[in-house]
């Protein structure tokens, strides 16, 4: 699905496994060793191996030398993979509202600022216009759209 | 994963293989018919229907008599399915930032309401207080805490 017209469709060829997105939560709360996230995933080691290479494939993870002069490897996050706490997020809203229930010890999302519970969740635009999802507007170009194709080319071009 | 503390990962055990994000995307275009998600996916009667019937027993869709009168069922998100569209929503800014390269013909995703291309993402609190990710605080309840508790036990109680 490299190619999928469908950003759903392509983000989910590099991200659409369970364990993929685990791994990603992992690595934004600021996990950076094999060791760690077998520890925290409690995956099988050929399995995580190969879940972790088909990231740093993608672009998601990079492989650094361990920051404390070890032989180790780290895996840390690219600007691409950090932004996809976009959807971990995501993620993360709608599992707390439906799947605890009424479970007194489910977990809470709150503003840190004002103790507020969140309820809602949304998109920002350059201006700090927060859009709801259903304010989204998709737009695919089509294939021939002189006028639409021209804000993407450099001027001069 | 279905009694995981984490919402990402219990999130994850509903719709956490790449086809039933996809399923849920179709839904929330329109597709109600098996044969819809069929033609739409491409995907094999067996798989589908599998998918479709875990999807059914998480709630996300709901199973009623064809809006025609015909003797077909549709399948129609519920309330919880449609909450869904935070994810998709995510998942499709990411893919259309990350994941097009220079492509001219890449998707756009913008406000509907002002034009503005989207660039971020964040919450907002009951009382309509913006918040960004950086403000948002995660709270995983211990299992004896009475006063943490008690808020979520009705009054009376």
């Amino acid at each position: 699905m490299d190619a999928a017209p469908c950003p759903i469709a392509r983000s989910l060829g590099d991200v659409g496994d369970w364990w993929s997105l685990l791994i990603v939560r992992d690595g934004l709360r600021g996990n950076r060793r094999f060791s760690e996230f077998q520890k925290s995933l409690g995956l099988a080691k050929n399995i995580l191996a190969a879940r972790l290479k088909k990231l740093v494939a993608c672009g998601i993870f990079r492989l650094e030398p361990a920051s404390d002069g070890s032989s180790y490897q780290e895996y840390v996050l690219t600007d691409k993979g950090r932004a996809l706490n976009v959807v971990t997020a995501a993620l993360r809203v709608w599992g707390t509202r439906w799947l605890f229930g009424n479970d007194p010890d489910a977990p809470v999302v709150l503003d840190r600022i004002t103790g507020e519970e969140i309820v809602g969740f949304g998109f920002r635009t350059r201006s700090g216009r927060l859009v709801a999802p259903s304010e989204i507007q998709y737009v695919t170009e089509p294939i021939v759209r002189p006028s639409a194709r021209r804000r993407r080319v450099p001027a001069g071009d």
